[in-house]
């Protein structure tokens, strides 16, 4: 990590430049496997999932049985059940109330109205290989529970001997989730948006993934929802002299062990605090079983020096970061300058493994700067809004005057006799 | 139109099979247009501004002028602006009621919460060319407004001369819009997107748009917000004996009318009904100004013939139409099996247009069969939620050993270590 000024404009861009999301090769390659698991359905499906998880999938082994998903939940510890269960309890409690109130209006016979409905059917995707992610099964499945979905289906990848880990399993089991695939990659998106013979189609697509998924679900946006195009886990941490530069350092390594492609950032108005920190960086990281994975992250992070919060919140803003910590004294008035960001994590003890695990709040958030524009992951995504409107023949007639004027200003004649035919 | 069976499940896919919103020739044109925006800034933007719409534009005439607007104001009927201020008093009506509520939730020190805050700038796109759509511009503008979103910029492609329809200037003003571009198609959504030095980027990007619109806000998506999609304006009407023929016909062609490629569905139990309407609406498209244009969206038409309402409305969810009328003396209980729709209009003195200009409900609304996941444009488009946690140091060692347990079934030590690190 390397300390930088806020001033020098031209560093600052360098070190803010998010990894490109996609590039044509990618494109190119994720295209013809959409098009070909479109096309040929399983088939095609079982091709890439040995190619590449190396599993020899087949119609016999591409659903998790109920057997399977009883012995994954067997065989976790006890300790991690209950801490999947006191999980699912906050999230639920948190989400729940982002469930919307549908409402009318109604004037002399003039009635409009907004009914939210859940979507039909989500297909969720937990992602696998050498990662094992069971609360993001959690994140994912839950809103889309609270929200209502009837059908829910979870694709992940499985190893080549055809096995998914038993606490990813245990906590869709938990969630009450049974559809469970294993298929990976940009083909299980592809069955997911377009149905295959095993995997019938889902209406909304959400969970995080490698730049191969999330490519696959740019693709087939439209064909099916979507929620983000998710890039390398993000964290910002504003602090000020006050805070602890351990904390600080723990704070970065536990965004830099994610990921080599993760960013981490420092802002603060304490040259001190910024040097501290790399010092405790480098010490900390030594002991780190994921000390690889993190030392490439670093090399993408630095500290960035600022006159005031005022500025650091500028800063955070432009960056839009995934997650942003605030460490000061003065948490809630900084909080209160931030326009976007995924999360926010305010004080000295909400790290921002609360978030991604336990508190309540979603992990699944924006990356990239998309913060500028989007939203975690939650309840409103598995939802609908439907308008209506119902007139009575006077409120009709009443209303007929304006209704011409408008469509004759629009030049549509037809607009102007549907109305007229009526009274 | 052509009357068909429901049972005939062939006919019908054929009938129910949108056009396909996006091609690979299309697709690369959009992409070198945007690719060319984003480099060459305002230079690209002024030459695709002639080549496509013969506008000579610069400088000093791309962004309308504020003489211009009031100009506009001034020539506009008063009767149209009189509709033009009652529809954006029931626009308003009816979108405030989506606004929301933050929340926060306490219990010993664990505190979670959401704030909503508006994306700070939006670019809406208006259609030109030959049609003119004020009433696109009140159902952009209003809920951006209602959601606070502080810079809102309209791009709307000009006439040969450098004119836009003054009708559409009106009412931005009226809006309360005055950044406003005369620039369309792809071209726009790239400046909007990426910015150039006469037009600074937005953070998302709304509106409707032909196919060269909808693959630039496609590609541009993830760059910048988009709404949707948005392929050609449909309507499936779900009415029985009691409809009368000559109100189901004129919908029918108000929907016609629109567009070449708009499509129109019939779903009625009777035989009578359905015979009846056909010929209603080969007498009444005889009068139209726009006939031609609603003679060749009739032939992708279709009336179905159904058995009952409840399998009217499965036949309805399956289409998921932009526009649904149901015109029944049953239309409530009908509409509550009503799953994917964009907007629903119940009984005989709803037609469509009431939506389309002064209802109050939002004219932006999924099409090609998004409905099944998507929803009508709305003051939440607008708005991004920002989740936020704050512990004391008790609260955390309250959970930590649950996160510990999680964390330690991921594998993330560094994750286990910033909480541990604190206490």
């Amino acid at each position: 990590m390397k300390i930088i000024r806020a001033t020098d404009k031209k560093q600052l861009a360098l070190y803010f430049k998010r990894l490109i999301s996609a590039n044509s090769r990618v494109e190119a390659v994720v295209k013809s496997i959409i098009h070909d698991v479109a096309k040929n359905g399983d088939k095609a499906l079982f091709k890439y999932n040995y190619r590449f998880d190396g599993f020899k999938s087949d119609k016999n082994n591409l659903k998790v049985t109920k057997a399977e998903l009883q012995t994954a939940t067997k065989c976790v510890e006890k300790e991690v059940i209950d801490a999947i269960l006191i999980a699912k309890a906050n999230i639920c409690k948190f989400h729940s109330k982002q469930l919307k109130q549908k409402y009318e209006i109604s004037v002399n016979g003039a009635l409009t109205g907004i009914r939210y409905l859940p979507v039909s059917s989500a297909g969720l995707y937990v992602p696998g290989g050498k990662a094992v992610y069971p609360s993001t099964v959690l994140m994912n499945v839950l809103p889309a529970k609270i929200a209502g979905v009837k059908r829910i289906v979870i694709c992940t990848p499985a190893g080549k001997d055809g096995t998914i880990n038993p606490v990813v399993l245990a906590a869709a089991k938990i969630c009450g989730v049974e559809e469970i695939y294993k298929t990976g990659g940009a083909q299980a998106v592809a069955a997911m948006a377009y149905g295959t013979k095993l995997i019938p189609k889902v209406d909304k697509i959400t969970g995080p993934g490698n730049i191969f998924v999330a490519t696959a679900k740019k693709l087939v946006f439209g064909q099916v929802g979507i929620d983000n195009i998710s890039g390398p886990s993000e964290v910002l941490i504003i602090a000020d002299k006050y805070a602890d530069p351990e904390v600080t350092a723990a704070d970065i390594l536990s965004q830099a062990e994610h990921d080599e492609d993760a960013t981490c950032i420092l802002v603060t108005d304490s040259k001190k605090l910024a040097a501290d920190t790399l010092a405790a960086i480098s010490r900390q990281v030594k002991s780190l079983p994921k000390r690889e994975i993190a030392d490439a992250a670093l090399k993408r992070g630095c500290a960035v020096l600022v006159e005031n919060m005022n500025e650091a919140a500028q800063i955070s803003n432009t960056f839009a970061p995934e997650h942003l910590q605030i460490i000061s004294r003065h948490d809630r008035q900084i909080f209160n300058l931030i326009n976007n960001a995924g999360a926010v994590f305010l004080g000295k003890y909400s790290p921002v493994a609360l978030g991604d695990y336990i508190a309540g709040t979603n992990h699944v958030l924006p990356t990239s700067g998309t913060a500028r524009f989007s939203s975690g992951l939650g309840v409103e995504d598995f939802i609908k809004r439907i308008s209506y409107v119902k007139y009575s023949k006077s409120a009709l007639k009443d209303i007929y005057p304006s209704l011409r004027s408008l469509a004759g200003a629009e030049k549509l004649e037809a607009h102007n006799k549907s109305v007229s035919i009526r009274l």
